[in-house]
Formats: structure tokens, C-alpha cells, sequence
């Protein structure tokens, strides 16, 4: 897949970011990214509202390139990179307003049933609403 | 590397640690890796001052296998998998109380003069520390 | 209401509880208090379930009085104060192993229905399990 | 005092913020006020690092009024209520994009020598800062 990241979501850093080593600690990338995919989630997916989430997070991956220094407005980009039958595949880039990159990642999303508390298949219209953005199958 | 995971360190879990999805969030493994990290720090490598911490992480890649659920005691099982010259690897396995997994990961470090804001080669005696621990080098 | 705090619950400090001041964050002595206040809800009030919780805080006082360090295992020490129509009031002390009280605090939680999303009455079984424990009414 | 807040800092609420209930958890209001706070530091104060955090917090009260949903971009007014010899007492006001008011707060800030590990005075040049943006003394 060679989409380029199309999605992208400003978010500022909190003081409460900070850890005791002066830097954003090392979770708060995955923080950052998260607001980027709950957005694109809304806006891109039409889950409009936080319970229908509908997925669990299987595997996270985050390179870290940069200390975060605190105060910044990072920008997050991110997009679908993978749609299986279950689950689907989102990468990130995060990055400063002068376009320096402080943190890559990917994570796998497998669809679940919080009823049920199992996976279930990819929705065909949230699939198809992905597909249409990213402009890829698959 | 073949060493099995030595370290251990047990974690309770916090209600704070839910998020909307009545799960630990995601991001909370990586926190309770920390926590063994940490304690491995101090006891292995030897460095007994939170300021002591002379390292950055790199790269985190975690697996998500199970949901975390609340009340619960934790267990974490690390180790350090490999030592270079100027950056460290460790695995981490996060199990209940009954040995279920509920996460694996694996993290990149590497070393870093906070004073001098960049990063340097691994300190001789907590390489040396390490590896009597570990019972390998490399 | 005179009664003593007799409710208590340990809380090991987290690495990830420090902010970059090198103690742990302000708002950490109100997550040490939540575990507390969770064990009581569970314990005494007899909610067994996290969904189970049907208050919303309405108040939160908190006194510092000592840098909270890592790493630690502190004591939270915690009892309903009053319990009202609608509402009722916990007080904490948080102390370190040797019982040198590092914070003080109170909080008010109003009875809530999540599901009408507004506030209620105190079951009278919750009343009865806390006053019976506490020994006092009101 | 009689002064109004007159400084005010914009927090969109993260999707991280929220809590197995369903809105943000009870110390994200803190959160937010703190990051006003910052901000005044900053540029009102004249303390323009972040290792320039000369105080600690001595009591922080919140009075929370409304549930504080996701996502939102909230407003968070603050002003220096008091400045004593070696304290300062700061209130806030956190309101949603319509001027409904979600909570509001008062904490005090002793000064704090963290080289020393004790308190201070307050710093003739932050007081007349203070004074001449609040317009009052003391």
C-alpha cells in the first residue's frame, strides 16, 4: 500500500505530558496518534459517537525520533494503510509545526463486539467509507 | 538472544487505568513494562536515582492479547535481550495472576546525556552489571 | 461526624506518576484516593461491578503537605463522612510507610442515574452497608 | 479580591481524557486549569522555561458542575487571586465553547526552592508582574 497519509489532526502538548525527564513521555505519541484516529474514525468511518467504537487494539508499534518538548502544537497525519476481514492497519506520523518528524508508528485495530466481548468482520459500510477516503482496496 | 525473561515485578491495576471502553487502555501495558524497566533499572543495572535514568527510548512495539480488566494484580516478566554499543533491548511479558498473557512488547533504548542533549555509547559497568545478570553478553 | 477513617488500601507509586518536577503530579493523590474509594464502593457499599458505580464527583479538596517521591508504597485511609438525601462525603489521608501524612482531602459524590443522566437518591441498601460499617447515621 | 479572571488559554478535551463513565475523569478539570496556569506563568509571571516552576502546590478545590464530554474545545479563565509573602492563590473558571460553565477551582502555590527542597519568598520581580497585570496588590 502506497497511499500517503492523507488524514491530519493538530494537538497540542500539556504541560501534564511532561515526564521527570523533561520530555513528553514515551506514551504520549500513542495519545496523540489516538486523537487522530478517534477523529478519523468520526469524520472518515461515520462512527460519530465514542461508543461506537467499535475495534481493539491488537499490536502497536511507535519509532521515536525526537524529544517532545513542551509548549509545542504537534501535528498528527495518519491514514488506512490495511483493510482485512477483521481488522485494518493505520499508520502515523507525528510531527512540529516546522514539519520535523518526532514519531512514526502503526497499529493493528481488530473489529469487536463489546456485547458479545469477541472480534467480529469489518462492517461493509464502515470498509466501504474507508476504501472511498484512502482510495485503495485493501 | 534465547535468556528467558528473569525480572519480575508485580503491578495492580488502577481504575484510572480504564478508559470509555471499560478496559485498561492501551497505553497502560507500556506503563506497567515501565514499572519493571524501572525496578530493573535500579536493581540490575544499578542505578538507584529516578535522575539516574540515562536512556531514551527509541522504539516500543507492544501486543495486545487480552483485554485488562479492573480490579486485578498484574505480573511482568523482563529482561534485557540485547546490549550494542550505545542502546539496550528489552522484552516484557505481562501476565495475570493465573499466567494468562496479556501483553508481550519488546522496547529499544538508547543511551543519552540529558547534559549534553544527545545520545553516548553504554557506560561499561552497567553493561558489565547487565550481562552477569542476563548470563550473556551481547 | 467524628468517626476515624477506617477504611485503608496501599498504592505503590508509579514511575509514570512523577511529572517533571521529580514528584508525582498534583492530581495523584486523587487517583491514590480513587483506588481507595473504589475498594470502599466495592467492600463496604456493596457495588461489585465498575458499572456499578452510579455517583459523579461534585467536590474535591486536596491539601499537599509532602513531595510524594518514587519509588514508594504509600496508605490511603478513607470513610464516608456523611451521607446525605442525594450525596455523601469521603475524607483521606494519604501517608507514606511511616505514616508521615503527605496529603489530606475530601470529596462530595452526588448519587447519579447514568442512564435518565441525572442526579438521584441514595439507594437506601447503599445507605444502610455504609452506615452499618461506619457506625454512625448521617 | 474582587479582580475578574481575566486570563484565558483554550484546551480541546483528548479522547484519552475520558473515563469508563463516559466523560472526562474527575482530575482532567485540574488538568485543564493547569495549563492555564502555565501559560500565565509563562507569560505573565515572566517564568519562561519550564524548569522555571518555582512553586508547588499547597490545596487545589474543584467544584464540578457539568459532565465534560468528548470532543470538545474548552475555555479555561484564571487569574492570581492573592499573592502573599510566600504563596499565591490562583482561581479558575472552566467553561465549554457556549459559556456554560463545566467546573471551577482554587488552588494556593507556596514557592518553592526545589535546589533547597523548601519553601521561599516570592520573587519581587513575579509579584510586580502580578500586580501590574491583575491590577491590585496583594
Amino acid at each position: 500500500m502506497t497511499s500517503p497519509l492523507k488524514f491530519n489532526c493538530r494537538v497540542p502538548v500539556r504541560f501534564h505530558d511532561l515526564d521527570v525527564m523533561g520530555h513528553a513521555h514515551h506514551t504520549l505519541p500513542i495519545i496523540y496518534f489516538e486523537e487522530a484516529r478517534a477523529a478519523y474514525w468520526r469524520e472518515i468511518a461515520g462512527r460519530t459517537n465514542v461508543v461506537d467504537i467499535d475495534y481493539v487494539l491488537a499490536e502497536i508499534r511507535v519509532q521515536f525520533k525526537q524529544r517532545i518538548l513542551y509548549p509545542a502544537t504537534l501535528m498528527v497525519r495518519t491514514g488506512v494503510t490495511h483493510v482485512g476481514n477483521a481488522s485494518f492497519t493505520m499508520a502515523y506520523e507525528l510531527t512540529d509545526e516546522e514539519g520535523v518528524v518526532l514519531a512514526t508508528g502503526e497499529s493493528v485495530q481488530v473489529m469487536f463486539d463489546y456485547e458479545r466481548g469477541k472480534s467480529m468482520r469489518m462492517p461493509p459500510e464502515v470498509r466501504t467509507r474507508i476504501e472511498n477516503y484512502e482510495g485503495h482496496s485493501g
